[in-house]
């Protein structure tokens, strides 16, 4: 029985919250070159983290790319292991303007903490660390084995994490794999997650004259790059939301009859939805619900797009170049690197005369559609009904974490997915923030499940 | 006869380009507020240099915006009045880093002087004072009357130069007002502009939800404004190049059978004119040709776009705005009023669900078709033709000059557009020059255009 340890984490929360600030504050942004040190700072302060906790063996793994960070216990005789997951590196915090507090000095305000990495992944990372460090310093032991492994770069696709997974398949063998980055259904709702959705990302490069011209001058029969441009992205999806590339829907697995009832379930409000993110409509492909649409039906989203000229007033140029970021969230069982190919396809038979464009794939990651009977996944379902006194869900989420189908496909263990985040928690945008009665209910729901998958058969009510 | 006159700017050439090097190194950027004293400096520097060239009565006039510069001499009893206009701001010199030497720092390389305004318009401003100034310096006086207005505010709209000329309507009231801010139509072929388009300008705004969101957990249910900006861009041209605004084409006089065939003795040749700027193939409206494009029909062209993140690899966002900057050159009789109010329209009838619109109005300015048969006009084809040998051409030319409908409006003369530009001299875009052959010519050519305008009639060869 755990109460010690559960007590152990009540008593010493404000310190947890302490240390998670020191965390919030090493803006390791991965995408970025010039924050290559802070990363590193990021794998140091985890790595001192987890012998902190009462791991053992912890070491900063260099790879071709940011550091690999792992530690682990293994002195639970007979029991199974754990692979716990995560990241330490955070997305680019811009528009810088939005934010109330700056991103990467944590301010609590109400229950939540504000900075950039809250959620995504800082929070959900530590929380694991203090539910072991809980059983370390009330047991002095672990009722399983477990081995931690954080990454640096889960925010640029984790291009260096399937190699290395490959080159220490023995140091990361396990039963299952542990990842908390995903949200919750709802605050007091907590869930598994058995599907995410991969990921496609492009840059378009579009390249009209050789310099910007006077667009008096030269305007009516000099083909525009910005205008062809948003001429290509008009047409990647049709009037029914339908993406257009060709072939893009062959491989995709159907939303099936049992899901589709199961979802229904769910208390989704389009009104509150729309209300949250201040919204007049939701929209999407025709046929299908909004959660269907968001967590099982591809999507195409332009992040960004740029060209000529962006300032105060009037300028009137004919650009030479303009370009874009188009992302899409992909399902199983579509392939990325098909659909890598059905884009270049789709561009090269769409480029108007007079217009010359470069695609760049920026990354790539499988979709996910895992069991949802494994013990795994039944010990975090009774962990998080101890903890929140209630009956969890099982979703699927439209998010990628583009190493849970490495895992999946090179560990060959089930993947849990146990997340603590909230919906509208600004993972990727500003303000950024974590829960902390959550963060705390997170830390004990971590320090249960360890016991749990070494112990119990589990019906779901 | 100006032999004299000739020879002194012969003698004083290197004297004249040191000059203009002064004036060019001024960054009176009217776009911008930071560079308010720099327009100001730049109206300071054209006092001083028409002072300087013989000029009398030489005075600043404060405006709401940026200030206007006047200046005269009214000695010539019994001649005719010319009113020279041009202006001493500039645009804004973005991208910076495609610039060969620094835009603000004049460099003279083969025949060309390389700078931002240096043909647009500083350099034509310049040939007209030192034409002034060689009658001045070899016969104490000029053979007509002058009156000079230049105004700091062109590259903006001109929006207090209207104003200003209704307010001094005497002082500026004059037989012919002279213009250099239009190119020759090819370098040797020296050419009068007899049309001008007209400018609308439009700033589109577009949001979505309230905050930048995650494009993996929103991505199939929120419109994205990036790719809903690009929805609306995209349905403003049909496939055929026109212009979808409702009612746009209208009030659009039509290319006349005389100007197709002025035009096609033109020596045009599409492939130098691919080769100049780079491109694989001219577009435009189906059913005329590149200069009937150019010249006589309206166009549509994106200045700028932009939104989300631009920065190094790939955010996964689903961003909250985006905004775009939309011109359209516009043709007699076209009103820019009246295609506000259709841009407007169509934007209201064309906004998808989820997103909404604001449109702000950046400028208008009227297109311009003057007849060819003034003593102004046949005295400046006399000039030309004595300078460069050989018969000008009459052309019309797809830029905009906004004041020049409004000088015909308001001071009931014509308006001689006498440029000394070339094509691709890269007004408005980075690597801005001027030949500095032709800047010698123009100095001749205006010298000799106010003896002509005093003196005789002239019958085009």
């Amino acid at each position: 029985m755990p109460q010690k340890t559960l007590h152990y984490i009540d008593t010493n929360l404000d310190q947890f919250i302490g240390e998670l600030k020191d965390f919030l504050r090493i803006p390791s942004i991965s995408a970025r070159q010039e924050y290559g040190d802070d990363v590193r700072k990021g794998a140091e302060w985890v790595k001192k983290c987890a012998e902190d906790s009462g791991l053992e063996n912890a070491t900063i793994y260099d790879t071709h790319g940011h550091p690999v960070v792992y530690a682990d216990w293994l002195h639970a005789e007979e029991k199974p292991t754990v692979l716990i997951y995560g990241h330490y590196d955070v997305q680019p915090p811009e528009p810088l303007e939005l934010w109330t507090s700056p991103p990467f000095e944590p301010d609590v305000r109400g229950d939540d903490i504000y900075a950039r990495g809250a959620v995504d992944d800082k929070g959900q990372v530590h929380l694991h660390l203090k539910g072991i460090e809980a059983w370390m310093k009330t047991h002095g032991k672990l009722p399983v084995n477990v081995k931690l492994i954080l990454e640096g770069e889960e925010e640029v696709g984790s291009p260096n994490l399937e190699p290395f997974v490959l080159e220490h398949a023995d140091l990361l063998s396990c039963d299952a794999v542990m990842i908390s980055d995903t949200p919750m259904y709802d605050y007091d709702m907590p869930s598994i997650t058995y599907g995410l959705r991969g990921l496609a990302y492009f840059e378009l490069l579009m390249a009209g004259p050789d310099r910007d011209l006077h667009s008096g001058m030269f305007g009516g029969v000099v083909a525009n790059p910005l205008n062809a441009l948003c001429g290509m992205i008009a047409r990647m999806k049709d009037e029914n939301g339908r993406i257009q590339l060709p072939g893009f829907y062959d491989d995709v697995i159907d939303v099936s009859p049992e899901e589709r009832e199961e979802f229904e379930r769910l208390p989704y409000s389009e009104e509150e939805f729309e209300k949250r993110i201040n919204i007049p409509d939701t929209v999407g492909e025709e046929g299908y619900t909004d959660l269907e649409r968001l967590w099982a039906r591809p999507a195409l989203d332009v992040c960004g797009i740029w060209g000529g000229y962006q300032g105060e007033g009037a300028k009137t140029v004919l650009p030479a170049k303009a370009g874009a970021k188009v992302s899409m969230r992909l399902v199983a069982n579509q392939d990325y690197h098909k659909v890598e190919e059905q884009f270049r396809q789709f561009v090269e038979e769409n480029t108007p005369p007079g217009v010359t464009v470069e695609v760049k794939d920026l990354y790539g990651g499988p979709p996910v559609l895992t069991p949802t009977d494994s013990k795994a996944v039944k010990a975090a379902l009774a962990a998080l009904e101890e903890v929140f006194e209630t009956v969890p869900y099982l979703t699927r989420n439209g998010a990628s974490i583009p190493i849970v189908a490495d895992f999946e496909k090179n560990l060959k263990v089930p993947v849990v997915l146990m997340g603590f985040g909230l919906p509208d928690q600004n993972a990727h945008a500003p303000d950024e923030r974590l829960n902390l009665k959550n963060y705390h209910r997170g830390i004990k729901s971590a320090a249960l499940f360890l016991e749990r998958f070494g112990t119990m058969e589990y019906i779901r009510s």
